[in-house]
């Protein structure tokens, strides 16, 4: 959450709230065409370097059209949804306190998390093999954890460089970084002492952190998403403990896990409870606990103990066995975020459900005439794709189209040290629905479990051969009288791209049918190719 | 190529044709449910073990109907028609020289490449950081070839395995295994002394890697994708020399160049020819020279000197700038396949393609009535969707259905250090048929070239971070005026499976606009779905 003496919005970083309001200068972007590396230098300065202070304004002076819409926020919802204004004809501003378009997310969000699940990946496979094949030996040992975040911050320009060169110079956009914007009305924005007006304003401010609301959360070593990447400056000692079972507190804490330290997950409630199916789930957290990690259900971090030079020196974590103490340098919470909506709601009399989310029609209006909220504003999914869209579909409505957007049945993912993929029913919810549901996984069911060899496919390969129980799992659910797939789950690499599109193909009705007429690439991640082929000459459909 | 003095067929590999000639024991499986671990000690015993003179009979003691078909060769083609036709109500048999049903695919051919892929993914990125972080140090340092090769026979029973247990206990198929058929008419065949009869035969025998026909050929120390597997008993030298530009011959040859050989590729025409799109082509083969690979194209391997010992020493290549000569005890040939089809047709008078090929109609009959041949017996595409819908099209064929399968437009892949998957029209392809193409392209043209921070994804995080040329090239080629997408091309990681799915929709019209509908996976490897929706605003479509 954030607070501001001045009204100032979206700086939910403390370190970048402070300079961000000290900002008088002005740099015109709009005659120079950058390269990208030249944007990502630029962009070096103004984060670290001596053009802090220094706002970059690109605005079109030969188009004196009141503007459509002023995005306040450029993440994923104020990008998409401004190139998308644009396109179809208007005239957009998007407003966003760093120096570069995209937010959060490739700065201190979805990005590294992806990098640190590369890790532990790679990690997890050099553990397996150790001493064999070209494999270093990690036996007890720690991988250095801040020389990884160090490998992100060095890199994570890249991409923020990309996202100014194509939205200047390839999508057209109109924009003001590096700058906070004071909202004054539903068409009313304050930027630098400039005031800017537009027929509509669309909020897109992200979310931040929970926290945890205990003692001694405010230790050093007290960490989340965002400060480790931002702030972590030492290196943590042997023990981690993780507080949270979603999709954040997995992706670290595997993480952790297979940098060598001991990983402990306190979860509130139950682990991984979004991946739907149960066996599938089973699957991811077996495997963690393989890899050594300690899974401590209903329970809750209830103190951190300082260690005298106010750090953090132990946790103090309420289990069903009574309390624990774990010693330990480095605690990482992964709670979930509340939307930055206080503010503008206070400014703008906007209507917030219970947990901060702006309440919106499926045309992301809210109750102030004017006033749009897109992507994490609007609560749950907060997720890429309906960051992006709902900006886009907002993006259409002003533009004059008869649009409705309400995300449902998206596909959905996390890492463990593997890749999880899901869409749709699982087999339970499945078999709630349908009389005759018929499953095709990879291992079958048979009596030697897991241990067997397959599935096997890219990055899975030695796992198959070697150690064949780690080598994932999957499966599609199918309605045996229709002969449509209901769902389908999958644990292991390689995946999560098809899902995207396969989802799609569900929606409209795929069968088992369909699945056995394409063409599958050997060795597919995804078996389902060639599974449902075997099975789609029977005309009653049986498991496989 | 195979011979055989007495008519024996399909059996291809010179260690088993002799063995397999002395069989005369037969164990009838029949009344056994082996476990799948009970199948790969089984297999092992018919393969190395006690039980190499014993075939295996699983036939229904109880269906006296006549069969439908026999198939002979039990691979890809042959397991998958026979299961189908028994799907369909049929009686099927298939018979096979080896142990186990699936062929030479798991044994030797296209599971061994998934494992030499993986393992040359993980030592370029080893090689790349090495030092860093985790890394071992490999600089200058040769990793163990042999070892890898063991690890694959160690593990391949494993998938072996599920296939038999498969194959009986839930798809029901009647099967002979270790044991070959002598065919004697297009009704009977010979297995064991015994006579079996067929409504019709299904000819499956698949493909044997072509010679290169030159001097030293028959060296120790010259190899093809199946005696790589199967014969390499010494651990080879710092330099390997590969013969061939497609799939086979790139993918072992990353392989060896990233163990730390030095490899030099010999190709006759042009290398990799098989990727459409020249940028994407570029790509690749620009890295591959980057990991320090020669191409030698416009070559020819014209003849191998033997070390004195009767092994390989050095490779002699006719260059456009003359001769070459390589001093090394490793070479690797990578020609493509030819039928295993002369036998065959000598015995039933199949009409042959000058490729060997059994000439067959869209339904894959041959010109000898009730004789269909699948597979690789019917020339390219030797690939593992073809084999497998082959055989179900004709099980359907000869259950009565009226079909045609004759395959086109598939999707396709390779590896390299990478993975690289295309389908659909190239750019130049997409230029030549229609007026107003458009691509969209990561990284997009700009003039760092590649040298900029996306793609991103699953697999290429690090080098995103550090080394961003090296994080992958994707390209999607869509015609302007109607929006449809034409062709998509990708290099990095985590889209093949994709790509079987998204050619089926692309088949089916898919357009930008509907691809910038769906719901990505963030990172999504392909960035297809939002790079489209960054467009899909235009009423006229501009690159991106």
């Amino acid at each position: 959450m954030f607070s501001s003496p001045k009204g100032l919005l979206h700086s939910t970083f403390n370190k970048r709230r402070v300079h961000i309001m000290d900002i008088q200068e002005i740099w015109n972007a709009r005659p120079h065409t950058l390269s990208i590396s030249e944007w990502g230098d630029r962009i070096e300065e103004h984060l670290e370097g001596e053009r802090q202070n220094e706002a970059i304004f690109n605005l079109d002076p030969d188009d004196d059209r009141e503007y459509n819409a002023i995005f306040v926020g450029g993440g994923a919802a104020g990008r998409f949804g401004s190139a998308y204004l644009k396109a179809l004809g208007g005239r957009q501003l998007v407003i966003d306190r760093w120096p570069f378009l995209g937010g959060s997310c490739p700065h201190n969000a979805c990005v590294p998390h992806h990098l640190f699940s590369d890790c532990a990946a790679e990690l997890m496979l050099n553990r397996e093999f150790f001493g064999r094949y070209w494999f270093s030996n990690l036996d007890g040992k720690i991988v250095n954890m801040k020389e990884l975040v160090d490998l992100f911050r060095q890199g994570r320009n890249g991409p923020h460089a990309i996202m100014n060169f194509q939205s200047k110079e390839q999508l057209d956009m109109e924009y003001i970084l590096n700058a906070s914007a004071r909202i004054i009305d539903n068409h009313t924005v304050e930027v630098c002492g400039q005031i800017f007006k537009a027929k509509n304003l669309i909020l897109s401010m992200g979310s931040t952190a929970n926290k945890l609301g205990i003692p001694g959360e405010e230790l050093k070593g007290v960490f989340d998403y965002e400060s480790f990447v931002e702030e972590l400056d030492y290196e943590p000692g042997d023990t981690a403990v993780v507080v949270g079972g979603g999709k954040t507190s997995v992706i670290y804490g595997c993480f952790f896990n297979a940098t060598g330290r001991k990983t402990t997950l306190v979860v509130r409630s139950t682990l991984l409870k979004l991946i739907p199916d149960s066996e599938t789930r089973g699957y991811v957290i077996d495997r963690m606990k393989e890899q050594g990690m300690e899974i401590l259900e209903g329970s809750n971090l209830i103190r951190v103990e300082d260690d005298g030079n106010g750090k953090a020196g132990a946790a103090i974590i309420q289990t069903p066995d009574g309390e624990r103490r774990i010693e330990t340098d480095f605690i990482f919470t992964g709670l979930g975020e509340t939307p930055n909506s206080e503010e503008a709601a206070e400014i703008l009399g906007l209507e917030l459900s219970e947990k901060k989310e702006i309440i919106v029609n499926d045309k992301m209006q809210t109750n102030v005439p004017n006033v749009y909220a897109v992507g994490d504003m609007i609560g749950a999914p907060m997720e890429m794709f309906k960051a992006r869209k709902s900006g886009c579909y907002t993006a259409r409505h002003i533009m004059g189209e008869d649009i409705s957007y309400v995300p449902r049945d998206w596909p959905d993912f996390v890492h463990s040290h593997y890749e999880i993929s899901w869409f749709g029913l699982s087999e339970d919810e499945a078999r709630e629905q349908y009389d005759n549901v018929v499953t095709i996984k990879m291992p079958p069911e048979n009596e030697n479990g897991l241990n067997i060899g397959l599935p096997a496919s890219d990055r899975m390969m030695m796992f198959a051969m070697d150690k064949p129980a780690l080598s994932g799992f999957q499966k599609l659910v199918i309605d045996g009288d229709t002969r449509k797939v209901l769902g389908a789950h999958h644990v292991g690499c390689g995946a999560k791209d098809a899902f995207q599109y396969l989802s799609r193909m569900v929606k409209a009705g795929l069968t088992v049918d369909d699945l056995g007429e394409m063409d599958e690439l050997f060795l597919n991640p995804t078996h389902f190719i060639q599974l449902s082929r075997l099975r789609a000459g029977n005309k009653v459909l049986v498991d496989l």
